[in-house]
C-alpha cells in the first residue's frame, strides 16, 4: 500500500554534522523490486580505527540472528567496532539455520572487502519476521559495490536506506566542545511500527568523533537511551530487532575520556542527550497512522521506575489512543489507565492536566472543568498530559502517538 | 453513533432456565433520553432470604464507588446477599463525594422500598467515567417503581437495560442436578470496550437456586472466573468498575451443600462452569469493532500463569489484533509477541499452529508451511491459534477479537 506522511514529517532532512573518522555507503540489493520499488535498501558504515563502540538491544526472547551476532561480537571486540551493515526488507528473525548462514556470509565477505576481524563487523536488519532469504549471500555479495562507494556519510541516503513503513527518514546532530575541540554527533534512526523499544529501539545508530574509552561510552549509552528511546512507545509491541548502536571514533582530536566524573564530559553529555531525545521523538511522530504528537509526564510518584509504568499504561491504551485521534477530551480514560497499571498512586489526591488546564482533582472531575478548553488542547496535534498522582517525587516523562484508521490500514497490508 | 451489530450476535436471546427466589425488573431512568434514546436503563434483583453472595472486582486503584461499596457489604454481610441495582449511562467512578453520595441514596431507597438491611444491596454502575451526577438521588428514586415491577426474571430485558456500547443482550444458562434435585443457573453479563478483566469481568451477575454455603461459593466463583472471564481482552484497558456476583437462593430445595469436595457437586461445577465460558465468549464476540473471533492456546509453558501472560501478550499485541482484521495470516508476529513477553520459552523448538496447520517449528517458517492453507483459516470469522512453548507442561486458554477501524470509531465517538 502506498503510505500517507505523517503530517509531521519535516520539509527537509536535517543538515548533520560530518563526524571525522566515518565512511558510509548505500546501495540497492532489490528487496523492494517485488513491489515494484527501485530504492536503496543496504547501508555499510565504516570507522577508523580505534573507534568505541557501545550497543544495547531488544530483550526479546526470540531475538533475530542480528541481534544474536551483535551481542556476541560487542563482547569479542572489547568495545572496538568498526563497520556496520544493515538491509531493510527482510527482518532475519525467526530463520532458524538461514538466518545463521546469512551472518556468516556476510560477516565473510566485510572481513575479506574490509579487511577486517569479524567480531568488528555488525549486523541489522528489518522487515517482515519469518520470511526466509533464498541465497545466504543475498547481502554479502552487494560488500564489493558498498566498499567501492564509501566516501563521508550521506546521513539522509542511509536514514533512507533502512527505513520500512517509515514515512520520512529520521536524523538528528549537534556539536559541542570537549576540552576546547569541536567534537561532532550524528545518527539516524528508522522505526514506525511494532515500537515499544524494551533496551533500544528498532534500528539506531550514532556516530561521534569524541573520543570515548569503551567502557564509558557504554555506561554513556545507557544512560542516554533509558529517558530517550525506550520512553516512546508506538503500539506496545516489541520488536525482535531492536538495535541502538554508538560508535566514537576519535577521529575530532579531542582528549580521549575515560571517567565518568571527568567535568570534560558535561557538554558531550547534555548534546549526546539531545540527539536521542530528537531522534525518539521522531520515532512517535512517524508512529504508524500518527497523526498527534503526545507527551505525557507522570509526576510524584514513588520511583521513576512507577512513573514511567503508569506513563507506559495510558501510552499504550488503546482506549485513550483512540480518543486522541478522535480529538476527544475523555480524561476518565486516564483515571482508568492510572488505575489498571496497580502502581501506587493516591486516587483521591492525583491531578490530570491537559496542557495548562487542570481537568481531575480530589477524586473527580476538577471544580474549574471546561470542556472547551480541554477540548481545544485535544483538537491540536502537540498534546501534552500531565498526572500528578500525588504519591511520592519521583517524575518521568513518555512520549506516543495517537491510534488512527491509518494504523488498521497499514497493518492489515504490511506483507502485501 | 449508531453501532452496527456485532456479526456474531445471535437471532435471538437464549432461554434461560427460571432460577427460583429470584425476581427482577427495569425502568427507564433516563440516561440515555439527552441521545435521543428512549430504553431501560435500571434493573432490580431480589433474591429470597438465605440466599449466599459471592463477588469479585476490579484490581483497579482508581476502582468506582460502587464498587468500593460492593467490596465492603459483602464482608459485612457474612455473604449473605438480597438485592442488586445497576444502571448504565453513567460509572459512577471518579466521582469524589458525589459519587458516595449517590450510592447513600441508593442504598436508603433500597433498605425503604424493600426492607432489607443495607450491607445486602448491591449496587454497579457503568457507562462514561468521571461524569457527575447532578442529584445524589437519580437511581434511588427509581425504586418504588422497580419495586412494584418485581416478577420473576426477564433475563433478556435485564441483559438490555445495562449495555452501554454492546450491540446485543448477553446471556447464558443451564440445569443441572445436585444430589437428584434439578437445580438453574442463569446469568447476564455487559461489557464490549475497556475489557481486560482483572478479578472479573464489566458487569455480570449469575444466579442459581442451588444451596450453597456463602464461603463455598466463593471458592466456586474464584476457581470458575479465573479460566473464564479473566481470560477475555478486548482491548487490554481494565474497568474502574469490573464486577462478577453469584447468588445461590437456595430455593430450588436442593441440600446445602458446604464442602468444596462433596462429590454432589460435580454436575453444578461443570454447569457453572460452561455457563461462565459462554458469557465471557459472549463478551469478546460483542467486543468493540469486533469482526473475529479469536481463540489463543499456549501449551507447554512453564506454569499456568506463564501460559496466561504469554497468551495475553498475543491477543493484546495491535500489530496482531490489525492483522486478523485483515485476514492476513502474519505468523511473524505472533513470534514477536511471544517474545516480548519475556516468559521462558524455547525460540527454537516451539511450534505455531493456526488452526491445523503448523505454520512455525524449528525456529523458521514451518517447512510445510502453505500460505494458501494459513491465509484461508485467517479468512473465516473463527479463528484458532495454538503456541506451544516448548519450556514445560502447563497450558492455558483465552479468548479476543481483532482491532478493525469499527473500535478506532466507536471509541472517537463515545461521550458524544
Amino acid at each position: 500500500m502506498k503510505l500517507t506522511p505523517s503530517p509531521f514529517a519535516p520539509a527537509s532532512f536535517p543538515a548533520l554534522p560530518h563526524v571525522k573518522g566515518v565512511q558510509a555507503s548505500t546501495a540497492s540489493r532489490g528487496f523492494y523490486t517485488r513491489r515494484g520499488v527501485q530504492r536503496d535498501d543496504v547501508f555499510l558504515f565504516l570507522m577508523s580505527e580505534g573507534t568505541s563502540a557501545a550497543g544495547v538491544f531488544t530483550r526479546s526472547l526470540t531475538a533475530s540472528a542480528d541481534v544474536e551476532w551483535c551481542r556476541e561480537a560487542l563482547k569479542a571486540c572489547g568495545g572496538r567496532g568498526r563497520a556496520v551493515v544493515a538491509n531493510s526488507g527482510n527482518s532475519n528473525a525467526f530463520t532458524g539455520k538461514a538466518g545463521f548462514l546469512k551472518n556468516e556470509a556476510t560477516l565473510a565477505a566485510m572481513t575479506t572487502t574490509l579487511g577486517l576481524p569479524k567480531e568488528a563487523c555488525f549486523l541489522a536488519a528489518t522487515g517482515v519476521i519469518g520470511e526466509p532469504l533464498a541465497d545466504p549471500n543475498f547481502v554479502g555479495e552487494m560488500l564489493p559495490e558498498l566498499e567501492s562507494k564509501l566516501g563521508p556519510a550521506d546521513w539522509e541516503a542511509c536514514a533512507r536506506a533502512f527505513m520500512t513503513t517509515d514515512t520520512f527518514p529520521k536524523g538528528a546532530g549537534t556539536t559541542c566542545e570537549i576540552d576546547g575541540t569541536p567534537v561532532a554527533i550524528s545518527g539516524i534512526l528508522k522505526g514506525s511500527g511494532m515500537i515499544m523499544p524494551n533496551m533500544a529501539t528498532m534500528l539506531c545508530y550514532v556516530f561521534t568523533d569524541a573520543a570515548i574509552a569503551p567502557e564509558l561510552l557504554d555506561k554513556l549509552l545507557r544512560e542516554t537511551v533509558d529517558p530517550t528511546l525506550n520512553s516512546v512507545t508506538v503500539d506496545g509491541d516489541t520488536s525482535t530487532s531492536d538495535t541502538c548502536m554508538l560508535f566514537a571514533t576519535g577521529a575530532s582530536g579531542a582528549p580521549m575520556i575515560e571517567d565518568a566524573d571527568d567535568p570534560r564530559l558535561a557538554g558531550f553529555r547534555t548534546a549526546l542527550m539531545e540527539v536521542f531525545r530528537d531522534l525518539a521523538q521522531q520515532l512517535v511522530k512517524d508512529g504508524e497512522g500518527a497523526s498527534k504528537f503526545v507527551e505525557i509526564c507522570v509526576e510524584n510518584a514513588v520511583s521513576e521506575t512507577s512513573a514511567k509504568t503508569i506513563g507506559m499504561h495510558i501510552a499504550n491504551s488503546p482506549l485513550i489512543k483512540t480518543a486522541l485521534a478522535a480529538g476527544d477530551a475523555n480524561w476518565g480514560r486516564i483515571v482508568m489507565a492510572v488505575g489498571k497499571s496497580l502502581e501506587p498512586i493516591s486516587r483521591d489526591e492525583m491531578q490530570i492536566w491537559f496542557g495548562e488546564h487542570l481537568v481531575a482533582d480530589g477524586g473527580m472531575r476538577a471544580p474549574g472543568y471546561d470542556e472547551a478548553v480541554a477540548s481545544a488542547h485535544f483538537a491540536g496535534d502537540h498534546i501534552s498530559i500531565k498526572v500528578d498522582v500525588a504519591a511520592g517525587d519521583a517524575s518521568w516523562t513518555v512520549w506516543t502517538c495517537d491510534l488512527t484508521h491509518g494504523y488498521v490500514d497499514i497493518n492489515g497490508a504490511y506483507r502485501t
